[in-house]
């Protein structure tokens, strides 16, 4: 029933890639016995930290259909999974699929071998049928997911005008709903501008006996300069930071009311005592369309258990601002080195600093009232008979943004598993419940945007 | 000529501890056939923490003479050295003394090894003259001072009323001068206090996707804490630290102003752009008889290279202040909590934040007019021709912090090693100058003990 579920196609553990292959493999021959066309494009070799070369598992591109009359959807699902070692938690053996009261536990359960055979399931119900499929299908299937996409966006790149031209709408189904039981469509992410700033005296550590009293210290400008981002309640301290955030419409307010979020079980399953703020609404509000800045860490200074008496003489700080729309990356980047220079130049001090932003991504926002919308709140009304949460990433999904920036088609991310499924995590697992209505759910979206298009 | 010089009786590394154990025999022979009554105490073993149970090198006490009208100089010293290695830089095999350009090359040759011979030499030279020492000499000599002295305080302790009793002052020679050409006296160092303060919102780290934006985020609650503490100048902001600093006296003054110190070339040695203060009096006040307050670092935040989109759950900030007279470390240890928990009050942080005083060492200062001050300024008049630096450490020597408070005996560190003998770095040496004045200076010291005694 499951020949994708419970296999050891992990990520990125080198010593499971044949496994993985195999996976691809076991992929591709599906498809094809569905009728599908298949390609498996070599992606070459990857070169580890190590110097080792590992060979990339190829990417599955397959067509079912080829009506011109007919709306084209693309789905993206990955089949590599999170490394799982039974030792850690799990209670059962994670690379065998095991259900207990209703839950199929294995790793990839949910991330995301499940919504990937959803999909392919709601295919053979119109097979087994001998329906005509409602829309022609797109798949692109591939094993690095985990590992970070490796190579994927240069192929993306290359298929544009081939593999992609008459597709229409791409579908993700790669994160959770925010509840157990109530469905959700995913239709917008937050980016992420990732900063540096360093703070030089000399390379080499001072002893803080020795030199402790005459130094403008490396670590004193650092903390000033952490210290000056952003405020005890969570807001941005950056001149101009918030100038371009979407003003917030009745409309928008209206999506949040509408989700239902236990916040003393959000709170428990946290474990944090108390957030930033008390309501629902402020606190989805702040997850999905307000930037936040997060300070990580620190390199170079002492980071170590025990007492060091080190003057630390190179430090790096490290933050990140995750970004929502219509803020723009360079803009950010600008208005953070302006502000960072500010600061440190009224310190007077003799060190040097250098900001510099090491990855920037774009927030990411759809038109909840686009046609793959519709169709997808039409068929979770049909198989759930209720309305989606309409709910967004705090996260940044790198591959939604990569499929927005080079192909420039519609995109809808639909999750099928529920907000306890504990992907990356021990125990993780997708309902049956789930599994078979999502099936469900992806063949009446077929239907919906045969209609809508 | 040095039987004691170019041994490799390194510490802390274990293969060496029989050189150490060869190493105390023979300084234990050469003081008994000078006539000392010398008892080796055994010191028992030490564990270290891989598990390997190591002994201890006997610690050596010694005493030639005990005549009652006659004051009583006791002379503390160790065998054991900083670790060296040839690939690392050295010139010369670290473990054959080797005299190049009238420089004499080894590892221990400055710290501590030739002073100690220096001290033994002054003694034999009574002895060669057939001459009645002018003062009784005890000796105290460790091999374990490298790796903290383990197990001397108790020893210390033991004795207190035993072998110290008689004793009226101590000499340490332990230190370095702070110019190439002229003598130095140390009359005082620095104490230190070294605080953690963590910030816990819960003991496993957040995504900054998932919740970044309505936490309390540890680290802006560290980092506001930290930064709370010194201001760009180097001024602590601790309420109240700088209310029991001693006050500068004319006379204080006047000992920094006849230090010489090239300020350039001190700079250019430390690799430092630009220090806080522009004139050689600030400096040496700075490093000697202000507090000074250093951020080290940060431990359970991300501090490797590269970019993590982490959000620290649980993060300890630390740092130290260097005390001066009269600072006391336990009402220190009050205002800086006071302050931290006042900063962190005002934030309405959710989080829960400790503070702890890890190490408290006291401040040390002699008075300069002391006998045994006096005696050494004499016996350098006598033998440089000049009046002594008379100089302080910005960092603490623990022994002779031991030393004050365990036996409450007069204490001076008369150092013989020129500030460029690179003591625990490469190529060590103390000058053939030095060295021979040295001895020198230590036998005029103890003519000086008996007249002012």
């Amino acid at each position: 029933d499951f020949p994708i579920l419970g296999s050891d196609s992990v990520q990125p553990v080198p010593r499971f890639r044949q496994e993985l292959f195999r996976m691809m493999a076991v992929a591709a021959d599906t498809l094809q016995r569905l009728g599908a066309r298949v390609t498996s494009v070599d992606m070459g070799s990857q070169q580890l930290p190590d110097g080792q070369s590992l060979p990339i598992p190829p990417v599955i591109l397959a067509e079912l259909g080829n009506d011109p009359t007919k709306g084209t959807v693309c789905f993206y699902g990955h089949l590599d999974v999170q490394p799982a070692d039974q030792g850690d938690g799990w209670l059962t053996d994670p690379y065998v699929l095991t259900e207990v009261d209703g839950k199929l536990y294995g790793r990839g359960a949910t991330d995301n071998k499940g919504p990937v055979l959803a999909w392919i399931n709601a295919v053979s119900a119109f097979r087994a049928l001998e329906q005509d499929l409602p829309v022609n299908i797109k798949f692109i299937i591939e094993g690095m997911e985990e590992a970070g996409s490796v190579a994927l966006e240069e192929l993306v790149e290359k298929e544009k005008n081939r593999f992609f031209s008459g597709v229409d709408y791409i579908v993700i189904s790669d994160n959770l709903w925010i509840s157990q039981r109530k469905p959700a469509i995913t239709y917008g992410t937050r980016g992420n501008s990732y900063f540096t700033v360093e703070v030089k005296c000399r390379d080499q550590d001072f002893h803080s006996g020795t030199f402790g009293g005459i130094l403008h210290e490396p670590m004193a400008d650092l903390v000033a300069l952490l210290g000056s981002l952003v405020d005890s309640s969570g807001h941005i301290l950056v001149p101009g930071i918030y100038d371009e955030v979407a003003l917030l419409t009745e409309e928008e307010i209206n999506t949040y009311k509408a989700i239902h979020l236990d916040l003393e079980e959000y709170r428990n399953s946290s474990r944090v005592e108390k957030f930033l703020f008390d309501t629902k609404e402020e606190i989805l509000m702040h997850l999905w369309r307000y930037p936040s800045l997060s300070i990580h860490g620190i390199e170079g200074a002492f980071d170590e258990p025990g007492a060091k008496t080190v003057i630390p003489g190179q430090v790096i700080g490290k933050f990140s601002i995750r970004l929502v729309p219509h803020m723009n990356v360079s803009v950010v980047e600008k208005q953070v080195t302006r502000h960072l220079e500010d600061v440190f130049s009224k310190r007077n001090s003799s060190n040097k600093m250098v900001v510099s932003m090491t990855l920037g991504l774009h927030p990411w926002i759809a038109n909840i009232n686009d046609t793959q919308y519709l169709a997808a709140k039409r068929a979770i009304r049909t198989v759930f008979g209720t309305e989606p949460d309409m709910i967004r990433d705090g996260s940044t999904i790198p591959i939604a943004k990569m499929f927005q920036e080079i192909v420039h088609k519609s995109l809808v991310l639909i999750p099928l598993g529920a907000v306890d499924d504990g992907e990356h995590s021990q125990n993780e697992k997708i309902n049956r419940w789930n599994y078979i209505e999502g099936t469900k759910l992806f063949a009446a979206f077929f239907l919906e945007m045969a209609q809508l298009h």
